[in-house]
């Protein structure tokens, strides 16, 4: 089996930019990959993504003039991109392919032209259940167990935006102070506007091939992927927190990596401030009850000891579904080859991808994809 | 490297079927293939689905009991289904994972409840060249290069007919003459209404695992995958043919098998009758220009030496996009087991299936997945 490196990464700009179609985004992306690469040969590819039309990857990628290899659209909610990585990193572990791009591309802003509303032929569905209820629901249990207070909430958006200061690829950078977050228009209690992803259009991309063992390469270490339990009023924990819990423990086996303590960065999926702290706490970076202190006390901010989402995360870039695991998986390569500038995670040597993905309604299921990078 | 097995198929009813959700249908797919396969135990899913609402596949295996484990949903347009399959036994091959579940499941008739258009942003969409009226194109060249008569083209329908008298799961199997297939509606000149796959609902599914050397054991040969070239005005061939003999060429080398001639049985992508002609020429069953002749003069027929879609193919079954493919896989399977009934090819030992996957327009690109299955 081959140790597999990414030779390049590369994002589109973020943000609303209804006027882009993908192959826009995509160009930029791949573009930026192929130049880190410094090659634009691949043998495969896989492309993450959600609500682009049957087909729309071939079209894509013709469009590049990538033609006559395998092209494999996958879906796997918001971890699509994520799950376009792990199956780009397997072809080439295995040795089925030489060289794969994995991209992931999104346009949320004109799939979502109206509002968002789960299925109605559900009862979820019936009762709006869509996400952002999920995770005001999980918040407001951490309320009311005393596990999180409204300005720890909060917190989360606040250093998350500090975070994004350093990254010009983040759409959303404007500093927050907790008033502000906690002013802001309330979404699903007590889940406010500036606590939850904006929308968010853009494609990222990476390319994977063997290792070359060159210094200073960015390998991966491992990864996993599960889909969820059943969740429902008789699931001892929040929504998404076991899944998390139980592909953390995966991961760092695969990994041969004791204890979370050891990785040095993370990218995590910060959709809704509640998600980051429940995501620490599932991952062991804070224990339970502490996720929301981990990110007040600057715990998980850049400086501290277990630095969370130096990219400032979701909360900062958006949400474009499909290209989400590829900003992340970006993120970290540039952390860990030193390339983030003032964002800049020192010494990072091990940095973890965390993609959760949720459907529309809880009948969807839901997805945990992990992946370990690492710096030779 | 393991020898990757298909340790049960199963198919739901097709047809048009549009009270039937997506979970009713894969149900019925699922549970005949557990059933074949003795076990219900699956360590990973695969799903081949192009119209499928993101996180429908999690939707239906959460409510089948088929929870953690990870789900993938592939979209490769009509190669959905052949795709899932591929992707399932490469999963094996390599020993990712040891008991994995494909899946293909589509609902036609309520996806396409009104007229099916091309996107009308693109110039192909506003020329009005969605899949039939390529499919047309082709026959048409066809007709004007004397490669086909117009009673060649009806004797695919009428050969496909034939053979699903034999298949109890064919729901359309009312016999047919030359004139009844000429004389039917006017879809796409010069291809009428009984030249084109019916609109049908249906899933599929397959269980693979290593093979055990047990005697009469379905084991998979070989597998590949390609997107294609652009095509226009200045190609040299007719849509799809240039990608499906390129992937015959792949195929059989990776089988290590000399000539296509080696092949007892195939099913084959038979959307419209030309489709069948053009792949039958592409494969090396019939020469250049004589694929219509080997329709009509039983060359291709049940008894015949070189015997396609025995099932009655997409013509008889309709074409349930993520569905087809595992479809394709099922009547093979069935094949090398001695298996069909009265449709079985005598002494069948190798087996190819062959999906082409063609976009809503031109620019889509298209796709073609084969595999070649081997008894033991």
């Amino acid at each position: 089996m081959n140790r597999v490196a990414v030779h390049g990464v590369g994002m589109s700009r973020f943000g609303r930019q209804p006027g882009r179609d993908l192959l826009a985004l995509a160009y930029e992306a791949i573009a930026g990959a192929f130049d880190e690469a410094g090659s634009d040969a691949v043998d495969a590819v896989w492309v993450g993504t959600v609500f682009g039309a049957p087909g729309v990857a071939q079209r894509v990628l013709r469009s590049l003039g990538i033609t006559e290899v395998p092209i494999i659209t996958v879906e796997n909610a918001c971890a699509s991109g994520t799950t376009a990585f792990i199956e780009a990193h397997e072809a080439i572990r295995t040795g089925r392919y030489g060289r794969v791009l994995a991209l992931g591309v999104e346009q949320m802003s004109t799939a979502f032209s109206g509002p968002i509303v789960p299925e109605t032929t559900d009862p979820e569905g019936l009762s709006g259940l869509a996400l952002p209820a999920l995770y005001g629901m999980s918040a407001a249990r951490y309320l009311h167990d005393g596990a999180v207070t409204p300005e720890q909430l909060a917190a989360v958006s606040v250093k998350n935006r500090n975070h994004a200061q350093g990254n010009p690829r983040a759409p959303f950078r404007e500093r927050l102070t907790v008033e502000e977050v906690l002013a802001s228009r309330m979404i699903a209690e007590p889940l406010t506007l500036l606590q939850c992803c904006p929308t968010s259009d853009g494609a990222a991309a990476a390319i994977l091939a063997p290792a070359t063992g060159a210094a200073g390469e960015v390998t991966v270490r491992a990864t996993t992927m599960r889909s969820g339990r059943v969740w429902d009023q008789t699931s001892p924990n929040v929504w998404g927190h076991d899944i998390v819990r139980d592909a953390t423990v995966d991961v760092l086996d695969a990994a041969a990596i004791g204890s979370i303590d050891d990785i040095d960065v993370f990218e995590v999926h910060d959709a809704f401030t509640i998600g980051e702290i429940v995501t620490t706490e599932a991952l062991g970076i804070a224990a339970p009850g502490e996720g929301g202190a981990a990110a007040a006390t600057g715990r998980t901010a850049l400086g501290g000891d277990m630095p969370v989402n130096p990219s400032g995360g979701l909360l900062s870039r958006g949400h474009p579904l499909g290209a989400t695991g590829l900003a992340q998986v970006a993120e970290v390569t540039w952390q860990l080859r030193g390339q983030a500038g003032s964002r800049q995670v020192e010494s990072a040597r091990l940095g973890l991808v965390e993609t959760m993905g949720g459907g529309v309604s809880v009948l969807d299921g839901n997805a945990c994809a992990m992946t370990i990078l690492e710096a030779s």
